[in-house]
């Protein structure tokens, strides 16, 4: 694969007018500072003529995150077809028209508030899909695949990297990051993929995803309706994020920092060909944090 | 003061049963590894007859979380008697019932999805009322207080020591942790401290508020509706969130971490009384990871 092939399809814009801004403050000393902080502004989103939700978001990509959203959600189902995508900047309103009517509305009656960086709406139909859905058996995930992502998407130009406080996902074939996406809300950035992927029609069966965020059911739900068969993250796991990946038959990787991590489902898929002797540790410079993530030396103390 | 007044209140429990279990996997090296994650399960919320909302949570102070979200969302006024708090565990439901009839349901109708680990909830009468408030104009905090209080916190055997992939909220008063909350969900820990300070009628007026999580616009507006006039964090803020801080006159303190901060808005009410120059940086072992936090080494550059 040539170096173009392994460049993104969609990366961070972290130079973008409106995604970040740049406010006055004080340090520890009393100087001065100067520091950039992202954006954060509200975007309704309606179904047709229905108001779904208004989401916090940086505002990149309001076609992609409108159609995630309402795909994860279960309101767009496989057959269903968007006439039009409709974003009013100045009203912060994005209306997607889908050529049929749709049944959400009894769906917005079945609201569960999740944890996390999540936003607090799993519907109960979406449990209910969640046993259906066959995850591939032949998708693999090798140790080199893994360490040369971690370190790539480390070292990406990010909003995260020019400004902090923000999450990221990316959609990953192999040892390539294609879809880098990121938002102040993860469940943005997990719905901005998700609507790309309906976009291109993108096939999930030999996708590798990787959130900054933590594996919780909410995460863990998403990813196997989304038919992506391995989940990989800087950041801890919940109890019943693995249950739930252990019953979808879900790899499941977790604190994944330099050559460390720990996979706790799905071991099926991993296939150790690096030699991890050889893998780097995390300079302190590329170091990432993950989102409330594992105290450090932790994995080291568990290992054993 | 005594070391048995600066004893908390309320401190994590690592080791109740059911907050965390243990669960086995691989290690980068192939090897077994037995490691402890956190605890997340629904708790249906009921007000009076009315079913409000399906949270998830590790499950602890299931009351204090009750009260405390429905006083956040503005359903529980100054004046509302609460007659009794009924948790059945079996049923995972927590049913809070009231002397008077409350007018939550219209507010129903106006959700926002929040940004980051938000529960997607803002009401709109929430930001109504956010103008009235008053934050008291005669709080401190001393740099050595936020020195004492991050370091102390960063020690306090928690969850996150334990199992990692949980936030933190700590209610403080001058250099003491008083109440200190953890959960898979930041807006939980927040809505259990706010529930605390109703059953024991916290003056709010002289506390510091002090979060693992994002300083976005939800968490300052929850700040800000609990009457405190500070608010810490270890992580970074939003451009909204600093907007809010500034027109509600709270202090805002971000990326506390060892000897560092930045503070954004509020900044009368900081005394710098400490040596910086003597302060510590975090030993690696203490150190704690910020939700989406900023890159190692980013406020260094920005404070030249």
């Amino acid at each position: 694969m040539s170096e173009t092939d392994k460049s993104y399809m969609i990366a961070p814009r972290p130079d973008e007018a409106g995604l970040s801004s740049t406010v006055t403050g004080f340090d520890q000393n009393g100087a001065t500072v100067e520091t950039r902080v992202v954006t954060e502004r509200p975007l309704t989103l309606y179904l047709n003529r229905q108001e779904i939700v208004t989401m916090m978001t940086i505002g990149d990509h309001p076609d992609l995150l409108a159609i995630g959203y309402l795909r994860n959600q279960n309101m767009l189902h496989d057959d269903d077809v968007i006439s039009e995508v409709e974003f009013d900047e100045e009203l912060d309103v994005v209306v997607v028209r889908t050529e049929r009517d749709t049944d959400y509305e009894e769906k917005l009656q079945k609201k569960v508030r999740t944890s996390g960086c999540a936003q607090g709406t799993v519907f109960g139909d979406v449990m209910a899909g969640f046993d259906d859905i066959a995850l591939s058996e032949n998708a693999v995930i090798k140790t080199s695949w893994l360490y040369a992502l971690t370190k790539r998407i480390n070292t990406t130009p990010s909003l995260y990297l020019a400004a902090g406080a923000i999450h990221g996902c990316v959609l990953c074939q192999a040892d390539r990051p294609l879809v880098y996406m990121e938002d102040v809300g993860r469940h943005n950035a997990v719905d901005k993929i998700a609507g790309w992927m309906w976009r291109t029609n993108c096939d999930p069966a030999d996708k590798i995803f990787y959130t900054t965020g933590r594996l919780t059911s909410e995460m863990v739900i998403k990813t196997v309706m989304m038919g992506i068969p391995i989940l990989v993250s800087r950041s801890g796991f919940t109890a019943w994020g693995v249950d739930l990946a252990r019953r979808a038959g879900l790899t499941l990787i977790g604190r994944a920092r330099g050559k460390r991590f720990v996979v706790l489902a799905g071991e099926k898929r991993l296939e150790f060909d690096a030699d991890v002797g050889q893998a780097d540790d995390e300079p302190v410079r590329q170091r990432r944090k993950g989102s409330v993530s594992d105290p450090a030396g932790k994995e080291d103390e568990h290992a054993k």
